[in-house]
């Protein structure tokens, strides 16, 4: 039935008793995880069963840059068994960027562009999946779009691995890095302990988090009794004493035959300086750009003569889609889904949270807090999750970290890989005559 | 029933019409695998079977070492359950060992230390689980047994993540390492891709394969399509052309965005010397140790100026039980299991060896190679599983690999980790009045 054969005085009517929905605007920020395309997932999929409430689901194409260049995607032309799909494909499938927008005294050009592309989609909705900065913008922009007259629905949807960010429980993305890195670690103990005799007898595993150590203690849940690999965690939250830890590395080696350790990229020494950007330099006098682990390793052999390896995780551990918690898959989608509810029940200015009430059982569910209340802040270890010699985590930390990794979900596979979807992503056609450059 | 209860004379007759068995000795080599403890699994498990044929099987504890000085492990105290867990379990349950022996000739104490202990264990068969140096150990000790007048039935099974063995189409422990890296590399590049445009846009991946570029290859697997990741393989076949690579990398990042780099730890300059081996140093002057990624990620920033990333994978990929290919396990199994039966035959001075007669659907089977013919032999890539621009892997090599990384076997997981078996390893009680100092 084509709408324009009804009569004139009932297409009044309908348009009166339904207004057209206002379509949403969705964004990937920050660092990708191997869980943020499940939030989308959850997201699009309660839009769409929504019908009629709100519009179409647009994404910007490498986030925020999106809207700012008008260019969109259209999210309604995949079918329903691409998007599913999003919940077991790793990285951002819409792409995503790091771009921070600036206060709007100092850049009010940015702020009225996203208004001048949003009021040309009618898009009434936006949802930020992101970190610290991501919130900060949403935060700025609810406001601001609100004064600019052209007010906007911004929900933010936490993510990131650092499980940094402050009013929530945890992050979405992180529980699969911990799973991935506790199960790395507890996989390459076991090979160093089969060899140590002849062969390596201290492995070094450098790991995300440059000033927060969730993903180091993460680590640490691969030991579950005195003597089994991580021995050492070194976290950026304790400066790092050398002595220290090489006495802590001999004793180890001399009781159990070998020592693992897992190392954060943001271990500072002493002068609070990065420990990676000390040392090393090539053959024309330039830093050698990042790696810890080589360096701690090399420090453990030069003092302690100890045979080494070292593996440095970087993006497999936050692409490990392959093996993600299932608890993380879950909160991740569902967040998703909350944002629009939130949205549709009017919130705007909010982030979807999780909330923790029970350990174990493992229970939580999902809230709302003031984006104000979360935007640039920072959630460190707190010094009751670290061992009192500052090598480890203790009992209080494991009880919080543990249901985070819970259960299994596994892609499908595909010829022996993991088959994770590419989406057409099809652009929206554009309706403003002027570009933008972004700076 | 005991058996000293029956009468001599029956006693007698059954001593006569079944001799006592002799027992057997396992022991695993070299670097260990995520699949090396599905071939002890295989092994025991088949022993035990066969009770009444083959005694008890005694494992050295740290390999070989463990029979020369005379610490053996009796799996006969291992409950059928734990020994079925090693089927899942990585590393070397029972100890493995970096030694290879010197021809009889350089270095008699060794083999008659071996034949003493044998000799006092009542051992006639030696199951040798390991690489090339292994084959060649096996080798030797099968010739010289039989001269020294204790003939030893030795049989060889392969085992190495390189898959240089020859004589068997593919070793196990390759094909999990194998669908280890292609699939973080497949992972690794969504990451990537997602972020290219503000963010990184090389990244460099580093794989194992001192002398082979066969891990390297399987990275390859990633890339269904032209323009997918892996974008440039670096195999040591391939001697490293700096400004042809830098063209590659170039091309690739303007025509896709970004460019992900697998290169072998092996990666050789026009010098012949090993990459790693060249260029760093800390501030004491002392060359740094180990790492030909970030050299390959510095030499594109320095030269094109792009952001970069790199991992190191090392002890993660060999070690990777938790995404192990199933057809590895299977052939891993199996090896064990056939290697008992080759023994019970009567073989001896032959490696168990992997025979495929289809691509597709993949077929294979179990025969046995001479240990001779195997013995101190690498095989390389050869060049037609290389592209011409040597940057990547041709149709050949696809074919060849891709069956072995088929199939998933997970391991159980408890607390969202993998559960991996922990044996007593009960040593067996010492016979010989003399210890043995390993050189």
């Amino acid at each position: 039935m084509a709408g324009n054969a009804a009569p004139a005085a009932v297409r009044a009517a309908r348009s009166k008793a339904k207004p057209a929905p206002r379509n949403a605007f969705y964004a990937q920020s920050g660092g990708v995880t191997a869980v943020i395309n499940a939030s989308a997932c959850g997201l699009i999929e309660e839009a769409r069963s929504y019908g009629g409430r709100i519009g179409k689901v647009f994404a910007g194409r490498d986030g925020i840059i999106g809207a700012l260049t008008e260019d969109l995607i259209d999210t309604s032309k995949e079918p329903a068994a691409a998007i599913a799909r999003l919940r077991t494909t790793p990285g951002g499938a819409f792409g995503s960027c790091r771009y921070k927008l600036k206060p709007f005294e100092q850049a009010p050009a940015e702020y009225l562009r996203l208004i001048e592309v949003f009021k040309a989609h009618d898009i009434g909705y936006f949802f930020y999946n992101g970190g610290n900065d991501s919130m900060d913008t949403a935060h700025k922009f609810s406001r601001v779009s609100a004064e600019l007259g052209y007010p906007v629905a911004c929900i933010g949807i936490p993510k990131t691995v650092d499980n940094d960010l402050v009013g929530t429980d945890n992050c979405p993305g992180f529980g699969s890095v911990a799973k991935y890195v506790a199960l790395s670690m507890r996989e390459a103990g076991m090979d160093v302990a089969s060899m140590a005799r002849t062969s390596t007898k201290v492995f070094v595993l450098e790991v995300m988090g440059r000033h927060a150590g969730w993903i180091t203690a993460a680590c640490g849940l691969a030991a579950t009794q005195e003597g089994e690999a991580p021995h050492v965690l070194l976290f950026p939250e304790v400066q790092f004493d050398e002595s220290a830890f090489l006495a802590k590395v001999r004793t180890t080696v001399e009781r159990h035959g070998y020592c693992t350790i897992a190392v954060s990229e943001g271990l500072r020494n002493r002068d609070g300086k990065f420990l990676s950007e000390t040392g090393l330099t090539d053959a024309f006098g330039h830093a050698q750009l990042g790696g810890v682990a080589p360096l701690v390793a090399q420090l453990v052999k030069e003092r302690l003569g100890y045979k080494y390896h070292w593996a440095v995780a970087d993006y497999l551990q936050r692409a490990a889609r392959h093996v993600a918690s299932k608890v993380d898959v879950r909160q991740s989608y569902q967040l998703g889904q909350a944002a629009v509810r939130a949205a549709i029940e009017g919130k705007s200015g909010v982030m979807m949270a999780l909330v923790r009430t029970s350990d174990k059982p493992y229970r939580w569910h999902i809230e709302t807090v003031a984006l104000a209340d979360v935007a640039n802040l920072e959630k460190k270890m707190p010094r009751s999750f670290i061992s009192e010699d500052g090598f480890h985590i203790t009992a209080d930390c494991r009880q919080y970290l543990a249901p985070l990794i819970g259960g299994e979900d596994y892609p499908p596979y595909r010829n022996g890989l993991p088959d994770y979807v590419r989406l057409k992503n099809a652009p929206v056609a554009k309706k403003l005559a002027e570009s933008f450059t972004i700076r």
